[in-house]
């Protein structure tokens, strides 16, 4: 009965039982194992997937071959490829699971009918989009406005705990640095981590 | 009665003309004279705008001093600070007029009260910003995986006409190079213009 999702979507509207039933029936459940795969390039991309335990990234192949991390989703975010959602084109992304992650599916086929019995996830998945574009328009201001190191430190005081779930290569590419840059600045916060600012727990996407 | 705005709602929800007299009333229209502000940093963001007549942008100071534009709003899109219009805390951003610009003001104050009255508008801004999220997952492919030269060529033909809209000073800092870098390229690019790619018509945000 997807108790997370359901808690979450409490957040912003509420549901009657019936249509929590509902919701509950039209997405299904998966495992993803650690470095599998949701999404490959040359697909359109099947669902928009809700993160009930684990962690995903959203990530892209460049010209020059190297992986380019542009979105992590932990427990109770949302990740899709919107673009290729919306126009049912082939994805440019990959959507992988970086430890072993239990998603709820909502398949695009099933998306419309959903919303059709359920107006009120209008109004949250709306709510939710609107968070989404702030923390967009915000993180250019973190990504022209602030240094790598600023970014970095930025990152552990918003996500305590999230930096060491993630391997470093992906988190320098989502920053966008090289691995090595950023253990220098690791070794160089290690040794005065205390009297910085308290998370303030924004989104990072 | 914003027959603009209301053509674009009606190109993803249907109104009645009840309804769209509602949608009216919630409006007011602003005429914005070049280089004026509609949000200034320190200031709760007021509103969303509704572009009738002109273009806007969103940009804000770095620490060295320089304006980074990060958003352009031409007709028929909205702009406004997701981040301060949810939170009412102080913007960090600049909203300015690029040219003499006519708006479509939706009071932060008056937006919760129309979707009440009209909720089929919720359906409407959803679909907007699923279109919002997939640009901005687009525009970090554009941005970590091509070149200043492949970006702006893309700008030049999925918005023609726009480039001479707007300062180069702007549009060279929306790309992320100086201005001089991109003079550079638009003098080489002159040389060579046809046999382009034709327009694919995406946001620039």
């Amino acid at each position: 009965m997807y108790p997370e999702l359901l808690a979450h979507i409490a957040r912003y509207v509420a549901l009657t039982p019936a249509e929590a039933q509902v919701v509950a029936e039209h997405f299904t459940q998966l495992a993803v194992p650690r470095k599998a795969y949701l999404l490959e390039p040359g697909q359109p991309c099947p669902a928009n997937y809700f993160v009930l335990q684990g962690c995903l990234r959203l990530f892209f192949i460049t010209e020059k071959g190297a992986e380019q991390t542009t979105q992590f989703a932990l427990e109770n975010w949302w990740l899709t490829d919107y673009s290729s959602l919306l126009s049912r084109q082939p994805s440019l992304f990959y959507i992988q699971a970086v430890e072993p992650t239990t998603v709820a599916v909502l398949d695009y086929a099933r998306q419309e009918a959903l919303l059709a019995q359920v107006p009120a996830l209008e109004r949250y998945f709306r709510q939710l989009l609107q968070r989404t574009a702030a923390a967009s328009q915000t993180r250019w201001v973190y990504h022209y406005g602030q240094s790598l190191e600023e970014r970095y430190r930025f990152f552990c005081t918003a996500f305590p705990g999230f930096v060491q779930r993630v391997p470093q290569y992906m988190l320098a590419s989502y920053l966008g640095c090289t691995p090595e840059f950023l253990s220098k600045i690791r070794a160089k916060g290690s040794l005065g981590e205390a009297g910085r600012p308290p998370a303030t727990g924004r989104r990072i996407s």
